[in-house]
């Protein structure tokens, strides 16, 4: 047998036992982050929880804050442009909806903005890996509303993304967590009235059935 | 000398003073409630802040959540109703940005929708001391507007005033704490043309200023 110069090295006999327990760790950050919030987490409590040594955790991660950063990153490792992109207002609203209807997701964006006067890198980790994206998209979905003429005249894109920014921001903080994404859906179109912005027809416009009597 | 049976009660000598050590355990949760955030507040540094003993805390008040409850109804407890009315809605908005611009104010309400996953008392507490009642008076002053025919037809009080306390929580998360008043104004200018509410007519009606050359 003999050894190809070109073959990748082989991989350390360590190596899936390091991403489990990286991944262990993450996980224990982000829950703990979500269940306490940033300020009421330790690197022991998350070693505890991960199953891990304190020392394991140091070996890997920096600091706390260094650890809840690569947590958050970590969270919305999948983020596609493709899950962010959509054809109209409506679909762009039903889509923000779902996303602010899973109560995880809600926990853990109230936990950021109520650490950002103590830990400003826990929302801007979020901002990067997820928020600035999710805000782009939004931005050009009603850049090409306003374009097409499908936006009342006195709507400016940029306030009007801000319009729903503290919606979204207002809802989190004064709906239960259970609420379904329908009656976010709702909530958001209810913002979208008062700009005058027309809710999708009602759905009576349905072709008559065709009767299957005989 | 006669004893008047009518009489109050001689005050108790210790009185004043005990009013004293209470306003300087309020003062000083508050100051660290807004410093730090309620989870990260302790009896310990209450009392060493205000300059009394533990003990004297505890025997004051029932525990750490209900002294800091106490400390927002203290902070809030010269609001009046006079202070929250307004003649229309610009003059509302006005005075909105005008309380939007106290870092104070701003820093005590994100702390306290920071910990409303931990200690939702404090929230509450700020609701019934103060934030019901500007709650209750924009939406007095909505509904007359949109009496009096002033708001655009498509607008609904209710809906709009949700629209606008989600700006007001977007600006405190998302703007500097040294904004000023009248820019967080243009702000909510900015917001209101979105709904379609036109903004004061500029300013350049003034009469023609009269010659003073003769």
């Amino acid at each position: 047998m003999t050894i190809d110069p070109a073959a990748p090295p082989p991989r350390p006999p360590g190596r899936p036992r390091s991403r489990e327990a990286d991944e262990a760790i993450l996980a224990a950050a982000l829950d703990l982050l979500i269940e306490r919030g940033g300020g009421a987490t330790s690197i022991e409590q998350i070693a505890r929880r991960a199953g891990v040594t304190r020392a394991t955790v140091y070996r890997r991660f920096p600091n706390l804050t260094g650890l809840l950063v690569r947590a958050i990153e970590w969270e919305y490792r999948n983020t596609t442009p493709e899950a962010l992109s959509w054809p109209d207002v409506p679909a762009m609203v039903r889509d923000w909806a779902r996303h602010l209807s899973e109560p995880r997701s809600r926990r853990l964006v109230r936990r950021l903005y109520g650490t950002v006067d103590d830990l400003p890198e826990l929302l801007r980790a979020y901002d990067a890996a997820y928020g600035s994206h999710r805000g782009r998209a939004v931005r050009n979905t009603l850049e090409h509303a306003s374009a097409a003429g499908e936006l009342p005249l006195h709507c400016d894109p940029e306030t009007l993304q801000l319009v729903l920014s503290g919606a979204a921001l207002q809802h989190l903080a004064a709906y239960p967590d259970t609420t379904a994404a329908q009656d976010v859906e709702a909530y958001f179109l209810a913002v979208l009235r008062q700009v005058g912005f027309p809710s999708p027809p009602p759905a009576h416009s349905t072709p008559p059935r065709r009767s299957t009597s005989r």
